[in-house]
């Protein structure tokens, strides 16, 4: 399994009523699947995993596998407060194909997550996963930030194959790039610092942004590769308004909406998340047009 | 009902293979019903609330309601990160027995959690719930701190009765005291500031400390009503140590660790929550020993 | 010397061409004498000592020095960035008739301040200064937090007597009064917390308040002593948004502002601190009249 | 004037007894004056310029302009709390010579810089400066973190030239590369993440690992002018730990020490800054080697 590029972590879609789109989710996958996108997150922070019941999981991915050809990537989300439920969600996400997980650490008792506490979760989990485990550092939603220490430590693990980093602290992430394992893969966590980040080693994206704009991310990542850093530096600039307000401004429901105006099913994210009002729906619009995003998706 | 005294935020029971010991949390209940604690949190975050699945809750739920007698209030933990895992537990325990529950502001996507937002989730689940809600402040483990402006906006609504805030923020508390609706309470969430609150109005304390030392909370509360401030404080700073210990220091592990030490069961927590190890558990011992907790539990 | 009551930091007035003027310093300085005030801090915080030239200092401290009669405190405020200028100004400040003086920690490079380098500075500090010195942990401008452990460690030192906190942490201001040498004074750094801080055992406050209420203060002090709980809490209630609005919501400025309104005079603060604008003046004017102040300053 | 490429921000030498050491002043920069740095910091953080007296600010930046030849720049750093402070000392430092003055924004009153406040501060000194401004934003030491459209705000004045920023906030970086005036620079204030913030279009650093590795500073910038990205980055990667440790990890006092070890004069920093230890001295020598410095700071 190789793991690089760009991957979108994809919303999971609702109806009006909340409840679960397996159809539309299908129709985005059909739509992405044409483009090169490495793979997907299914149920990661932008899929509302803590949204879901026990049972809409196993659907999703349910749903989610036969809409994914096996060329591309399909990692499960599957981190959960508890080990024992992190692990056994993480068989069922196995059989029901996922080819790896990506587990967010577990940030609820944070004060007491010791880089101890933290290794001996990780270990536990990736010495009974029936499939790779992707570390997944998100410290806006889990008030931890992993540090490059814990991460090299845990690098060697066969089963642990890289890590998600969303921090956005580029001398961290060098650190890890530094010190890792040599098969373990450090990858950007959001489209805000992916383009700088490539010039410190990371070897892809797991992008929010790459839900809208998967061909522009794709492009960014190659024209960083060939050495065109300045026609690459333009657009990532160019789509910065873009990932911020399906970010950190707006979240899951710009998310949702922006996909929406391009063509795809956006829908309602779940309560507490609200879908924007129409002011900001309109600002979102007009920050779409600005970033070049048409409506065909594409 | 009467929302006012101790009531300890109780831990759930773990066996050695961190299977749910119904049989030990009845016994602990037995115990605790000896003393004039006004009632018992189920499945807090001392509860390990997030370490439970769907299922467990339920049985945790039927097991302390069978275990509480009906002068004592069972509030139940309900918090899910949406609002309609949130409506469908509290109607669940509502069902099991439960006089009120308790509910913690849905701290994941704390970036999107506007004041509009978390309005919205607590006003949406007041309207459905069958039971009383109170509102739970809980910023260490939510990244998210309710501004007293939205707790007094929530105040008036009938089936909203109360708070626990966990912030130690006093001008706040302050704040909420001076502008929730009459018969709203604001109740201290932790011993480390339970004392000096009552200073300023708090009405009882929800205190992970009532469970190793119940009679000296219920000791404390009454020294201070009855005018004898200096031998209340005395009892306070001689028991700031264990509460640390069993909370910021240590947390759930050392809560469970002390109840062993002091005749009640306490058990292992869920990993990723560890237990003290053996260092730690000299030291609290001393704690304990220094703060005047005997072994009988009492 | 006795350190406890209540001191007021007082402001450094300006003219508007924001020199000093220092027969307003005076003028304020006679009506405050008229009260049970303990003392005053002179440069501190809302003195603006950033603010003062090194000779400025020097002028402001004399002018004050001969408008406090000796049965009031005078307390300099000489922190600095360098333990070299701290150790000067306090020997002037000894010189000019200062009684004591209040030392912030210096934050500038706070990842550096451990420990042992805040320890090395105070205690250089202490063995040096002709007057005792007086820790002032001011976490919202220097970004440091003293420790508890840390003042337990400076307090027995002859020459350092006591420690105002402004950081409204009870419990850690619990630990300080548990484990402090019994000769060292540890005092409230903010009305928003000096009613409760009461109830763990402060001896006094060093109040931004006391500026525009001095009796308030001084009766919220004596009902909390005698017993008289509520009547007390209802005072500090009614004073909290009083409070709040000349320190942590709009400053020194504000502080200004409200004396000017009271009586006394107020004038401008030095840029880049700005005087509120008309509409939060019109505020400012309603919040003073709900706190029940009125014009005369008494 | 032509603001770019790389300008370390240079310690002040102080001797034993900490008085300021001319002579090595003067010596450390007929080094540096060998390479092709563009210029220098005098009196920036690592200047300690907050330890420096109103007197010896003025006698530094005179030794300072004599050694520097005319054809490198010296950007005096000016920063005081105040607004008139800070503008009196840019008219002296531009009387002494000074090129450019770099002026870090004033936090000690941090909660009422609103962004209205700092635009005042900024554009009210650019008015009076006679040399041109560089803002400079050090939420490490201020607590403050300029936002990108204050920074796009103040770009179009003639005399505010362009920005050291030392957040680490890539995304906020691009914005402001984005949106500010095309003749205003942005730089980045430090060497973790100086090369991918290449990637995003700075154009220069000012950066302390440039005091101790001024070639590999500027080699890196080289390579990656050239696209030689790889290589670059190998250098970046090599040269963290070193950068680390004399910046977030011991500050200043390594920062010395280092430069002690490699040929240059270092010396002590002032109190509360201390040197440092012995162990602390080890661990950095071979950080050093590790990093390729040799003894010949070259």
């Amino acid at each position: 399994m190789k793991l690089e590029g760009i991957l979108p972590p994809i919303p999971t879609p609702f109806a009006s009523d909340e409840s679960v789109a397996h159809e539309q989710l299908a129709r985005n996958l059909e739509k992405w699947n044409k483009t090169s996108l490495a793979g997907y997150i299914v149920m990661g922070s932008n899929g509302e995993n803590v949204h879901l019941s026990e049972k809409e999981k196993e659907e999703v991915l349910a749903t989610a596998r036969q809409a994914i050809p096996s060329d591309k990537l399909l990692i499960a989300g599957t981190g959960c407060a508890s080990t024992r439920e992190t692990i056994a969600l993480t068989e069922k996400a196995a059989k029901l194909g996922a080819d790896a997980a990506i587990v967010v650490n577990p940030g609820y008792y944070r004060n007491q997550m010791t880089m101890t506490a933290l290794a001996h979760h990780y270990l536990r989990l990736a010495e009974r996963a029936p499939i790779p485990i992707i570390i997944y550092n998100l410290p806006s939603a889990t008030g931890l930030d992993l540090t490059a220490e814990l991460v090299a430590e845990l690098s060697p693990h066969p089963n642990i194959i890289g890590i998600k980093d969303t921090s956005g602290n580029l001398p961290k992430m060098g650190d890890m790039v530094r010190t890792v394992d040599p098969g373990f893969v450090v990858l950007a966590g959001s489209a805000s610092f992916f383009y700088p980040a490539l010039a410190i080693g990371v070897r892809g994206g797991i992008l929010a942004l790459a839900n809208v704009a998967p061909q522009q991310c794709l492009e960014m990542y190659r024209l960083f590769q060939q050495g065109e850093i300045d026609r690459g530096r333009e657009l990532h600039l160019r789509l910065l308004p873009v990932n911020q307000a399906i970010t950190a401004r707006w979240g899951v429901g710009a998310l949702k909406a922006a996909l929406d105006m391009l063509g795809y099913y956006g829908g309602v994210p779940r309560s507490p998340l609200l879908p924007p009002n129409e002011e900001q729906k309109r600002e979102l619009r007009a920050i779409l047009e600005r970033g070049g995003l048409s409506g065909n998706g594409e």
